[in-house]
């Protein structure tokens, strides 16, 4: 198994919308294994995840909500 | 060719940023060709499609935005 790795993303949400977007996403990302725990921020506009997924994955995911997503390099 | 088909769909969209994230998914199916034009509308909670792309490719485009969208039978 590959080590948990914790990835920040700058994402541009600008309501309660946007943010439960990302979030109904992130869910799903969860139920089918690949992170392990994720918090979305509205009002830090950051998204903060946990898992063992790819970087690449995650973000693809978040891309995916057509949400615009500032460069984030892992921490 | 397929006909070029028209689908109506009512999504929940709370903010510019709700109805951006829809044009944006939608733009990118456009751009490969699935559907020949759109108009996503925020004021009534309305996005029409116009193209080739079966239904339910459409639909999944839509989902993966996050976005909830209630019931839309075809026009």
């Amino acid at each position: 198994m590959s080590d948990t790795q914790t990835y920040q993303f700058n994402v541009k949400m600008t309501c309660g919308g946007c943010s439960g977007a990302v979030t109904k996403a992130l869910t799903k990302l969860k139920e089918g294994g690949g992170i392990s725990d994720f918090d979305v921020s509205l009002e830090k506009q950051e998204v903060i995840v946990h898992g063992t997924a790819p970087y690449e994955t995650v973000l693809e995911k978040i891309k995916k909500t057509g949400k615009q997503v500032r460069d984030s390099p892992c921490c």
